[in-house]
């Protein structure tokens, strides 16, 4: 048999960085670095630019964790006086819940769900840190948007047990998201149902 | 209700051009933003580079239309010698042919799959052009290796009549090939299979 030949070696490389995104394999990278190749050059151009420009320009807020170009929109004194703080497990988060249009207030981006077995600790989830903002933001109640799987059930109750001598209102979202979602695919009109209904935990 | 948060520009911008890959719509492309937002700096600045050589350094041969990085490893002497061409219709499908070390001989990539549905007509296959490469390589064996579709049997019928005049020995690759199937998600045996086991269409 003659020795084959394969894919050039700037197509491997493109197909190495597709196959790092979520739930991409080795046929989809294929199929979207063939794509690429037929992309006009504008476009592929403006591809490589908006990559730089993530690099460059978008960061997380210091504070609240959120997503920022600039300067973080949601660490304003306006959302802290509502005196309500919502802790999401994900930055992305925030903007399924900005969307609903129902809240108005200040975030907490957790760094982590508590996954023991992903070797996320209690420590790891800084929940010292949530701790401190809510006193300098003297914050009067917590919502929990956290996923209503089996790490976010553990966290909520993590929470509660390490807010309970603070006096708050502690809150979780609740009516309306179906068991073992994701907070990311749920539409907005479940998510806002979730919002209004929300349970008390702390009593 | 308040004005709500959306994305930020240099997401939004970024998550357009994932959604310009085929099969990816807004709730994959906004998940493969996040995830690269959270890739180390070195690994993005991989994928600008991946992407910058994929557009200065890839292109098409100008004669068999192979994908090429400097110079076409398809358009050789010693496989114009072995007197056979395969016609397919896509670079993609070179190789996956390879792949499956059944056949050594020159290439011819179609522009498109005859498709009078999405605007392909005959004059836009470029058969006269197949035609030509086929006299100037004096071939003797054309085995068309095209996906076993309504298309690909339209695009082979008119080939095999397009043909028809030259004293050449046409074949389709058939054995093996599941109806309906594309190409390139074939395994490496079957295709190899269907290589040997090919059926000459114009006797």
């Amino acid at each position: 048999m003659r020795s084959s030949f394969r894919y050039p070696s700037y197509l491997l490389k493109i197909i190495d960085c597709f196959k790092k995104l979520p739930g991409v394999g080795s046929k989809s990278a294929e199929r979207y670095a063939f794509n690429l190749l037929d992309w006009p050059d504008s476009d592929k151009q403006a591809f490589i630019r908006a990559l730089s420009d993530l690099k460059d320009h978008l960061s997380y807020c210091g504070d609240c964790g959120a997503l920022i170009e600039d300067q973080c929109g949601f660490c304003t004194e306006e959302r802290a006086a509502s005196g309500k703080i919502c802790v999401t497990s994900t930055p992305k988060n925030i903007f399924v819940i900005e969307e609903t249009g129902e809240y108005f207030g200040s975030y907490h981006v957790l760094n982590s769900k508590l996954s023991p077995l992903d070797g996320v600790s209690p420590e790891d989830l800084g929940i010292d840190r949530l701790k401190e903002r809510i006193q300098s933001l003297e914050c009067k109640e917590v919502i929990l948007a956290i996923d209503s799987t089996i790490e976010g059930d553990a966290t909520c109750l993590l929470i509660k047990e390490e807010l309970k001598d603070l006096s708050l209102d502690i809150s979780r979202l609740a009516f309306g998201l179906p068991i073992g979602s994701s907070l990311e695919f749920v539409d907005g009109s479940t998510l806002a149902l979730a919002f209004s209904g929300r349970k008390q935990v702390n009593h």
